[in-house]
């Protein structure tokens, strides 16, 4: 385990909750960072808010049969139970099931510890299960699909806040994520503060926007805003919206 | 860019309006025609209405990177913004994206200039960003699943009302679309007309066995209706209900 | 057709209709079966109560189009057709499709036939059309994903009953299958009495640690019960609640 | 089993020897049927002789593992070992993995006891553990990739001579097969005559035309040959090779 | 169709024939161009030869029955013809077949006739029937995998010389394209003197360090040359070898 | 990084170097292990010599485009370069690539640098550049395809001798490789010596077995030894070959 030198303040969590993915992805995109978006998950139920956190990371491997009985769980240090204990609260336990759902990566008695500990959330590149369950709880879920066999069908826990890979992505303990409904953006730890700034920025913009598409505008000449007319309006927008 | 010679005519229009997928598939199934339904792609929230529409396309190719800065947005004729200026109301903008939703095919702002403009629906074998915001229009839009990053990130538009593939399928400028809760069929424009009259007989035959099935008849001999008894029961029905 | 000689007790399907398929995955692995979830298929619209039945199964192998036309449906002895006819009630029809949802397993006249005629539920690795109409319907359907074309498109129904492939899982027939909203478990018929047994304790336990955990209990020792503490908790439980 | 009809003559089969597998697939693409050649499956060692055999099925269905131990070989009526022993000379046993390569369709010693029973082939679209050795035979042999696990481990061996599927085309047993360097076309019985008859009228051509090729014509007009002159040019062709 | 305004110089060709598609792939990586590497292709015989050549597009969409009889190939028009006769000598006729190659993009008589025209080699992201006789000429071909049948079961040739994917893959008319026994890479028209130019002081300085390396020197310090040793090193080396 | 315990013999090397990786995987079957064949790798350019030695492993993760210029090469303790000095003489450095082929794993200078140093091979589930150049050499190599791009591109080199998943299998530092035609074996260190005597036993039964399947020997009865006379017949051969 490594110690995450960052530390995500209240003000960037409380920007991040007001950001999309989207946005945070143009902003990557814009820095050169293409491959920020944890492929092929979707939120287990989504219920209209956004996960913000920092990722505390849990790697699987695949399971050899004589290392994974049943009764590996009686065993106190067993990674996956570790994780659920020691994920901070305020922080993601992101698992790198390596896009393998035909086994859960974990189920809603897990889960529900880590809500119950006050974590912000969870997010595997498998699936879960008892999803129901899980999809019940207050704290997002990410996932591939729910998938009912034990984790030690086929994965094996090993590893707990070491790089991993999650859909695609890299994702380095202490990154910062953010999860709406179109999926999960992993950003990172460097780069969370001004990303976060610079995505509060868009999305006043593109509200400004939505407003004047609503009201009947083209968009070409206003997204982005190439013509006098449109910063105008939208300098004029800020000052009466005080955004 | 290729001016389709068809017209979809308000009539044909409203019986579509009124059938479903699957009996278009068939009809065209009994035509030879068997690739005709878009393959993976679903509604982005499903709101019980059928979307119809003639085809205006817009075909994307992978990105290069030397090509496709955020900056390129600002030009005027960037086909995808063109796409949405142009795409005639009651048409439905159907894009080539290559079976490809790592990256976005349109976020919510282009959509929803596009629903304001009076356009019948949308459709990407990729996916949307920002897909809640597309879901709470009341214009269908139909795609692979949810995908933040920017269209950059993967697409470069390129061509607007050229043939495509979408999801598989040929997709010409002109041709008609149908989409329901199963996904999408395309419809050659010359066919049109009689698929839809045809349709419109086959949804009134299904609604008559739908009733006999659920008045617990048994579906041999009724569906199809090879025996006497069930072509005169349904020649009845026809009479009574007037369809 | 072979005649399968197990027969579901009341007890035991009552017993399932309260275990998840999570516990009988779990009780599986025990006994070496690892591969008995039926991979890749979903509730067409889940409501919250479990599938249970016996599998009476037919099997599709790809279509040759001069033996599929659309008139083989007129043919009495069409094995789909039959199969609606002759599931016994209280059986789960299972349809071996090759995973191939590029064209319908069925569509909503069929099942709801099935389900009038008082089936328990309908599986199939590929796709059923008008998923709409079918998953408005009480009885309990699972597939891949919504797909209009028809059967005779890629599918030529060739046997009743035999022992099939569904999602990676061989089901043979009279084999029970569980399904709930993580998806589909199928159960060999001589272990079914003693999985519902053992996954009705399993259950019992569940819900004790569910309770303890919402109460603030940490996981380690609890799930499972490695110390004296949890085990004595859960005695108790048992004794307060009869269970 | 069924017994098949149909019995290859000697004359179809040396036609069959005479036509590559791209001729038979055009000439079924003009009777309708698109979808006879076996996909993702090449051989295991070309060496540049046809494969020519009517089909002798074996079906395979996913493994549960208390059905299959090592100890199910000493079962004498073991339908992988029956298949063996029973596939007639001059046969092509074609096995139903369904494409799953993880274990192995059949190994060397099956592999060479088929071929010194005379037969003319073996297709799985799995894979053959040692293929080395099997590469080594005389006998052609077609499959997706080595696999070195015993089938047992994935597949169980249920049905002999069922109508079957093969890389997505349906079999029936005594449809012919052909086999080259591109693959194995599937001709329906019925059909094998005439498609022989056929295909040798168009390997002919097509060797004219390669002709005419080499020695500098262009292809507009001669292939296919629209033109008198081109048409000239083959029957002067023909009478000076006799063909 | 688009006149593209680069032309190959012979000395551009001559440098790229020395050269390996992973040096190219290196040094537009460092260009920022990290895509141009066409996925899944490999030559259908290799010889040891390099391929290199501007690139010639020929675009498919899926086929439509209607649209797509055999009759088409009468016409002199037809694009995938057309392109076999007007792909200039010294270019490489590249094929987008959406990665599909469950029916062919080609097959040997044409491709012998691109090759007799002095074409300098043809690729496709699909599959090319009689596989066998196109690995024989002399000329470069790469593909997926054969395909015996004819491209009409799935593509209709569409648009020549317009901008396509292959592979996932842009390439635009003219683009210079470079093919070795890893695959093909995509220069773009634009850098192609340049990258010839790096690239070839790029093998210079493998061709020293593989020397070393089987001479017994480490890769540390050596590859890239940190150390003052290497560079003096290479220097001496290039002085006696004269490159 | 951990030190494995075990350290393969002479003689089980030797054992195993005589063995199939057919006879290892149902050796391991037998024993409950049925997924130690890593699946979707071949060699690079079989030479039907067999690979044997201990994993060294090195994990890749998908790579950050700020982290991963072209100058980390130049950092001495670049864990692939590291890996490549690393790697004991005898050993296999075996990478995880998350089967992810579209960029390189390693090329021909690193892996020349590899066999100079005597390592016994080195097998990635992604691909290696300059495959060429690698199948040249005399060590053996297995990989998915060849791959232009340099690893830079899509994976991060990370971790050196830490348990990792290559091609689905769990591969722990230490545990003993077996490379053939078919592919590779992952054999847990601590079976190794077992394994590797009681497959000698197999190849030994083996050579029987086709010696008298190519005699004209019928495999049931034979294969496995059921009958008396089998039993006998082998017991007579092993006395006359010595075996």
């Amino acid at each position: 385990m490594t110690t995450p030198a960052y530390t995500l303040s209240a003000e960037t969590r409380a920007r991040l909750e007001g950001v999309s993915t989207a946005s945070v992805a143009t902003a990557l995109f814009k820095r050169g960072l293409r491959n920020q978006f944890i492929q092929g998950v979707s939120p287990v139920c989504y219920k209209g808010r956004r996960m913000v956190g920092q990722a505390f990371t849990l790697r699987y491997i695949p399971a050899r049969e004589d290392r994974n009985p049943i009764t590996v769980f009686r065993n106190a240090d067993h990674p996956q139970r570790v994780a659920v204990e020691t994920c901070p609260p305020g922080w993601v336990l992101v698992m790198d099931s390596r896009k393998d759902a035909r086994a859960a990566s974990a189920g809603s008695i897990l889960v529900t510890r880590l809500a119950r500990r006050g974590c912000a959330g969870i997010v595997t590149d498998g699936g879960f299960r008892d999803a129901e369950g899980i999809g019940a709880l207050d704290m997002p879920a990410y996932h591939q699909r729910p998938s009912a066999p034990t984790n030690l069908t086929l994965h094996e826990a090993l590893d707990l806040n070491v790089p991993i890979a999650c859909g695609d992505v890299p994702v380095f303990p202490g990154d910062v994520l953010l999860g709406d409904g179109d999926g999960v953006m992993v950003i990172p730890a460097a780069l969370a503060d001004e990303i976060a700034a610079e995505c509060t920025g868009m999305e006043s913009f593109e509200d400004f926007v939505l407003e004047q598409v609503n009201a009947g505008a083209a968009v070409i000449g206003l997204y982005p805003p190439t013509t006098d007319a449109a910063q105008a309006d939208y300098a004029a927008w800020r000052d009466r919206t005080g955004r």
